[in-house]
């Protein structure tokens, strides 16, 4: 555990189970940690499991402002505005993060209200299936990724206190810029679960016969389209325009494997294709060096690092 | 072990994973067997296992004819029509399938040899990603889907041997039409691998700041762009007539899943592929009663049982 003596407290708002696990993380790396959540149901729950959580968001905003918190926005992307309305009320000079899965739309919904001056945009890479407080733990984000904007005008303390909470909860650091971080997982994230659901949906087109042939290929190449629409849906939706680019893309190269395959070969595809696997099988993560938030072009420099593999480790 | 009291010899054509996991199986569960291999590597290593093996195709095929033996074709795609032509010389009698995973082209070749009358095609769904008789292992076939077709004209006679050595060797028998074996691999077999191909490109294509990000969408969803090109090339270009058009298939699906996309909304797609991944998991093996090969309409009979999912157990 990395706590710097000069990690300040976490007030985390939205106990689901980003929100859940991350109040549990902080406390568990001995930072002072309390959370907000609309409903009382979280709330009760994780009174009784020993947590400080309350449904009164002013007050616990106000508690932040006093005590220099870092605050976590942890709500899904359709609350987030009405929670920085309150923030912009009650708290508004506060450091300020997210956990919400896109950046830029995220960070447009801050600069709306004004507190873009000290926000920092997060993305930790974690999550199951479930949800809500009960599913959290205090290790989900052990060994994940944990993305960190690095967007024009971003504050250096602050970017170091959110880069520090994600190292405290056992994460790995990787910069980026918001637009780029959304571009990013579009093609990684959100494009697998459209090929997944189209994939599905060829093999049961094929009816019983093709689905009793399956077997593992179209087990993997299917198994997230498993996961709740409406989940997809939030996921793809919110993050529409990045993931129509690498759609498109992606059309593109499948119709051209069309035309090599009506002529009978396929040669081309595969080739790039396994290729391509190799250079994911082969990623390493390269820790930063050299590089202090604040420093001249520390910005650029971030975003250059992070575009080329490398992870923030201190 | 269902070594029926005429279970017959088998003679097992190609000694690579496929061919020298069946020589294996067959004696583990009780037949005769001998193997030929062009090379005499893998003969000379599965005589050193204790096999039956030979480099002498007429010896092996001679030796056939005089005991009614089942003889197995268990080479690659591209050397079929060789032995099929060495088979048509020396046991132009002998009731014959083979292991081969597209029965269409393998049904072609057979009977441009004149070999029809007591041929059976017959496609094992099980593989390891390694190759060569080191690999192979009697249990290879374990709790496998073995598809035996049923093409018009079909000896109920060798139908039942094949079906035989196939459940002797420990898997579940689907029926199938040789065609509609090819579409619907098409679709559960080949198109994940295009789809696979597609998406390491894509997430490639997104530099290493997209393969820092990449978590278990997408490497579930690229595994099989891991397999060796050549293999792929093999498996799609020898079914490009039915997995083109598959692809096309998905492709009109895609580019519907754009234009919703490009409005904002993927529902029709997710609840869509959510739905048939529920349809794959929830799919069960009934066993097919009542059916006697050589009965009236038995093949129209079996190829619908195939059709709704029934498997032979018997």
């Amino acid at each position: 555990m990395s706590t710097a003596v000069s990690a300040p407290p976490v007030c985390v708002l939205g106990l689901g189970l980003i929100g859940g696990s991350l109040l549990r993380a902080a406390i568990a790396a001995g930072r002072e940690a309390w959370g907000y959540n609309r409903s009382s149901g979280a709330v009760d729950a994780a009174v009784a499991d020993g947590f400080d959580a309350s449904t009164d968001l002013p007050a616990v905003l106000r508690r932040a402002a006093a005590s220099d918190a870092l605050v976590v926005v942890a709500v899904p992307m359709p609350a987030v505005d009405a929670v920085l309305a309150t923030v912009a009320e009650h708290a508004p000079n506060v450091a300020l993060t997210d956990v919400v899965s896109v950046k830029s739309a995220v960070a447009a919904a801050v600069a709306a209200r004004g507190l873009s001056a000290r926000f920092v945009g997060g993305h930790p890479m974690a999550g199951t299936a479930e949800s809500g407080w009960d599913a959290g733990t205090a290790d989900l984000f052990r060994d994940a990724v944990w993305v960190v904007a690095v967007d024009d005008g971003a504050d250096p303390g602050v970017w170091q206190q959110v880069a520090g909470l994600a190292l405290d909860c056992g994460s790995v650091v990787v910069p980026a810029e918001s637009g780029e971080h959304d571009a990013a997982v579009a093609r990684i994230s959100h494009l697998p679960h459209v090929l997944a659901e189209a994939l599905a949906l060829a093999g049961a087109g094929g009816g019983d016969l093709a689905l009793a042939l399956a077997a593992g290929s179209f087990r993997d190449g299917t198994r997230i389209a498993g996961t709740a629409p409406a989940l997809v849906d939030a996921m793809c939706e919110g993050n529409a325009t990045a993931l129509l680019a690498a759609l498109d893309e992606t059309l593109e190269v499948l119709r051209t494997a069309r035309e090599q395959l009506a002529d009978g070969r396929t040669g081309d595809l595969t080739s790039a294709g396994h290729a391509a696997r190799q250079r994911y099988e082969q990623r390493e993560r390269k820790p930063i060096t050299g590089i202090v938030p604040g420093d001249d072009d520390w910005i650029e420099r971030l975003r250059d690092a992070g575009r080329r593999g490398g992870v923030w480790t201190s």
